[in-house]
């Protein structure tokens, strides 16, 4: 027999069921957490792009991606890459974190964010998110910078471990901006270069300026779950003419122009996004705008439809900021209840998660320094993902 | 006014373009190193996995490309991946290479070899080629074994920097295999993995078996400028069933599987290449006989045409052995005779370079470990790499 407790929270799963559905077009009952949508120019610039015999590492529609990204996000800089991992490591080297340093990063985020660090020999350092913007908290990363940094002359080091603290990374999680005026902020008062993991927040802005543009470096993804997709790919973002130049020269080994001959000055990368990828991806950025209209409706809809579940909070963008509504999430009471959520919706055909494992969590990390983490641990206990693809939403009439 | 050396050095170089020129189809006077040739099912298949969705790191086409793979190569696991630089590191680090760890890779290779070595925080120790195979010199390398490493119980060390040998990587240079069981013997004398580095020799056999399949692990390459492209792509090979699941993992960030849940065990990488690239090797894989048959058909064609340039040797197949002649070489007197050679083809529409600058002459690898290296030294002289497409050469009639 159920108890009173499980009924309710079998109740309240129904509801949460309910409301999702009722968000969705008429005659919609499963859908998965993210599908590309192709039906645009996709096959003609890809066709382009095979009929030249230009599909590799360089190509017109490298180029023009950057081009376009540059445009849209108003950096001064975008390099195509790989993937946004590939991204991340390079906005790492750049800032110089290096073997045996630390990089702070949230403990909330998707494990790229974490390993970007290793592959450069440092230590991820993991700080508190706040729930208002589910990103990095300004306010305790100064109190545990407060706690464990000491500012000397040539460096932030932790005065606990004795490693030199290389660089600050936020993310803007799930596309909902992270307080980055105040984070840049404290990173200044520290002497800590802002690296930005923008890899879900194509199409977010705080205060009309686009995210990606705050700190030092930035790095985009594209891969197929992301708001647009180049099937994978990534890139950064920088207002630095000097890294622009540095991030191209680290993602091509490292190579020396010239006509013939192969020197390269210092251990590089095959980073750079192949040409084919890229035409998929001014496909998609032709339709990013509409893309961008139907995830805003669709996360309007949801608000709408959980009005009336009052157990459930549908997360928000944060004030002052535009949020590309990348992957809707919604919190629930606790973990009890999120594990019921999570199984009747995904047994109903509707796809939902968990948000990801916290950093101290995984094994390779239990053992890296933290500083107070009561936030994410209550959000990890609480967030559920839902359906989030564009085509989900309307486009405006 | 020219003198007599430089009036013989500019009539050898006009040979050369004369032979070359020769060798090409009627008509044809001026072509790249490699150009990709699509024409066959790359569109239909490419367009099928853009209306399915599945473009992204999971799809049909990634299934089917590796199953080919495997059928193509003999090897019982093909793990694709973003390129051929992620797969070489992907087996240096399952073979365990790792911080302080040396590496014996060849100095005449390219830089992503030695790249491989360093990503895994290892350092690479150079060894000499071979004039015959332009390959890792079986000989040389165990004479320098001989010379500094010390069999321990548990590791080989290498006794003048005391640091852990943890494998050997050989190259199939331009296609032309290795004297890879020669190769395999000395390591297995020594304790030592072998890694094969087969980017440029899908194709190429000794004795009748696949290259890529004699050592631990192997990596493939799809570059813009491979027998086959995927616009960027690789592949890791290997017989061993644990380390092909061990691949998988660690090119998909190490993610354990669960429904939905996002836990990983250890430090991994995002390195499985996208559906939408898959699906272009697939076509690709289509035609490689017809390929491979127009390379040897070229390379035919240019030993005939130089067969009257005494002054010229062309780099064929070592004994025992079928070369997917990837690159044809020629070798040239000397580094005068090759600059003339490369500033008259190259001004003439002929596309030709040196050979890779050898690493131990590129900066960040200046003071690494190394064996004697002047065969590699007097090859770096001189030779040239000329034109190499697949549609210069005929297809059987």
């Amino acid at each position: 027999m159920q108890s009173a407790v499980e009924k309710s929270r079998s109740a309240i799963s129904q509801a949460v069921v309910a409301a999702i559905r009722s968000a969705w077009p008429a005659g919609t009952e499963r859908a998965a957490l993210h599908e590309p949508w192709f039906g645009g120019n996709e096959w003609e610039y890809v066709k382009e792009c095979l009929d030249s015999g230009w599909v590799s590492s360089a190509g017109k529609y490298v180029d023009e991606f950057e081009r376009r990204l540059v445009e849209f996000t108003g950096a001064r800089h975008a390099i195509a890459t790989v993937n946004g991992t590939a991204a991340l490591h390079v906005c790492l080297q750049l800032a110089g974190a290096g073997r045996d340093d630390e990089v702070i990063v949230p403990a909330l985020t998707f494990v790229a964010t974490a390993n970007a660090v290793s592959y450069c020999g440092a230590v991820p350092h993991f700080v508190d998110s706040e729930r208002n913007t589910v990103g990095l908290d300004p306010r305790k990363l100064r109190e545990h910078l407060d706690a464990v940094a000491e500012c000397r002359a040539t460096a932030t080091v932790n005065r606990r471990t004795g490693r030199r603290i290389a660089a600050v990374v936020a993310m803007h999680t799930f596309g909902h901006p992270a307080d980055i005026v105040t984070l840049a902020e404290v990173c200044r008062e520290f002497g800590l270069p802002l690296i930005e993991d923008a890899a879900e927040s194509l199409g977010s802005y705080v205060a009309g300026r686009h995210t990606g543009t705050f700190g030092l470096l930035a790095a985009l993804s594209f891969n197929g779950n992301k708001v647009v997709t180049t099937g994978g790919g990534g890139a950064v973002l920088t207002n630095d003419d000097l890294l622009a130049r540095a991030a191209r020269h680290f993602t091509t080994t490292a190579r020396l122009p010239h006509q013939w001959s192969f020197v390269h000055d210092q251990i590089g990368y095959n980073y750079r996004l192949p040409n084919i990828n890229a035409a998929l991806g001014c496909a998609q950025l032709d339709r990013l705008p509409e893309f961008l209209e139907r995830k805003r409706s669709l996360a309007a809809r949801y608000k709408d439809a959980f009005a009336s579940v009052s157990e459930i909070e549908v997360i928000g963008e944060p004030p002052g900021t535009r949020s590309n509504y990348w992957l809707n999430n919604i919190l629930v009471a606790d973990a009890e209840q999120r594990d019921e959520v999570l199984r009747q919706t995904n047994e109903q055909g509707i796809m939902t998660r968990p948000v990801w494992t916290p950093m101290h969590r995984l094994p390779m990390y239990a053992a890296c320094p933290r500083g107070d983490l009561a936030t994410v641990e209550w959000l990890e206990q609480r967030l559920v993902s839902i359906p989030s693809s564009a085509f989900l939403g309307a486009a405006r009439g």
